[in-house]
């Protein structure tokens, strides 16, 4: 089998930097863990949050510490620093090769979407982001790694997409609709959902918005790890 | 300007888990660094070494210490904690969007190759691993971010290929061989340059091989951040 894990991400329109910040580690036991904050707000200010929050969780997985403890042990440090007053969405996905399954954590109001061939599940059990009061407890969900299993998640710019024009985005739909007319890659189902929001937003995207898309397949190839990315420069130069 | 990177990386034959460790981290001032240690000898011993040297260092560049500090402190680490019985090589590439550069810092015997255009510079000043005594100097290079940019690292098990056959690998001429023929993608170039290596190790690779790409393009596209990540499980399954 193989897992692949596909990114999108922009900024809010006119803002050179994401409030959403995104990393990989990997575990010590094998496998990785993405790990993904949205800071209140957009800009810097949102910026440093959503940084500190996953390089904190980062910091902790690194040594071992479980998924869920890291999200609380973030949420702990964000409300002691900021008394309350500001508050990040967090999500972890982990591929743990101890267990064999796909850890998802959660402390975010937008849903999780568990893909299984057309079957299209939507996780939006009731989750409070990170560092709004003391003890937030994280959703986990626990998935056994299967081919044609596609995982979605995002921040909730994507949620927010169209609404200033009362054209909200149907994630689902959307996803559904991507999945019934092709098997497609992970950041071919990104990229996609990405572009329907911002063309929703008249391409001036209302939030940041990032999508991060996971896809077991049952592919036989090579025994390489590969990792690509791309990063626009010219809006973001100084 | 788009910057592109890819990374190809490969573990020793039938070894599970490679000693190579390559981390990205977001710089607080604004665009990224990939962090590659390839820690003494393989398998699990290597690979905490090379974690943790990983972590030592994206953990000071995310606090916004600099690429060349945050290597010589990982090297007092690791010479205190091993007292000199154990090194770890080391590459940081860092875009650096405040100075318009890309930042490179090795403490690694392996070259790094510079690509403009055919013009092929191979860096390879003596530069001595992480813990093999105190003070050990890291080299930098500073490179103003300009399209056409190609800049190929890797860890040592690409310039071991083939020499058990006495068949060792010129690196330099397989890259000037990719460069001539196309205009190759970061991905296509490591997945070659990877290829090449495990083809003269006649499909068991002798030792854990990372292969790091960057390119500078001058593409005009949309203003979205992409990542994407493959990682066959099978083998590594416990």
């Amino acid at each position: 089998m193989e897992v692949q894990i596909a990114v999108a991400k922009v900024s809010k329109y006119a803002v050179s930097e994401s409030g959403d910040t995104l990393e990989v580690v990997e575990r010590p036991g094998g496998g990785l863990s993405v790990v993904l904050a949205d800071g209140q707000t957009s800009g810097r200010g949102a910026k440093a949050i959503s940084q500190m929050v996953v390089r904190k969780v980062i910091s902790l997985l690194a040594e071992g510490v479980r998924d869920g403890a890291a999200a609380h042990a973030a949420s702990d440090a964000l409300f002691t620093d900021k008394q309350g007053k500001v508050i990040c969405t967090l999500n972890i996905a982990s591929l743990d090769l101890n267990s064999g399954t796909i850890v998802l954590t959660r402390n975010n109001p937008a849903p999780v979407y568990i893909c299984r061939g057309e079957q299209i599940d939507c996780i939006e059990e009731e989750s409070i982001p990170l560092g709004t009061s003391r003890n937030v407890r994280p959703l986990i969900t626990e998935i056994a790694i299967e081919p044609a299993l596609v995982i979605v998640i995002y921040t909730d710019g994507l949620t927010h997409a169209g609404k200033r024009r009362g054209l909200p985005m149907d994630v689902g739909a959307t996803i559904s609709s991507i999945i019934e007319d092709q098997d497609p890659t992970p950041q071919v189902l990104a990229d996609m959902l990405l572009a329907e929001a911002v063309s929703l937003d008249e391409n001036r995207p209302a939030d940041d918005i990032s999508v991060l898309v996971l896809k077991v397949t049952s592919r036989v190839g090579d025994n390489v790890r590969r990792m690509s990315l791309r990063l626009p420069i010219d809006g973001i130069m100084r």
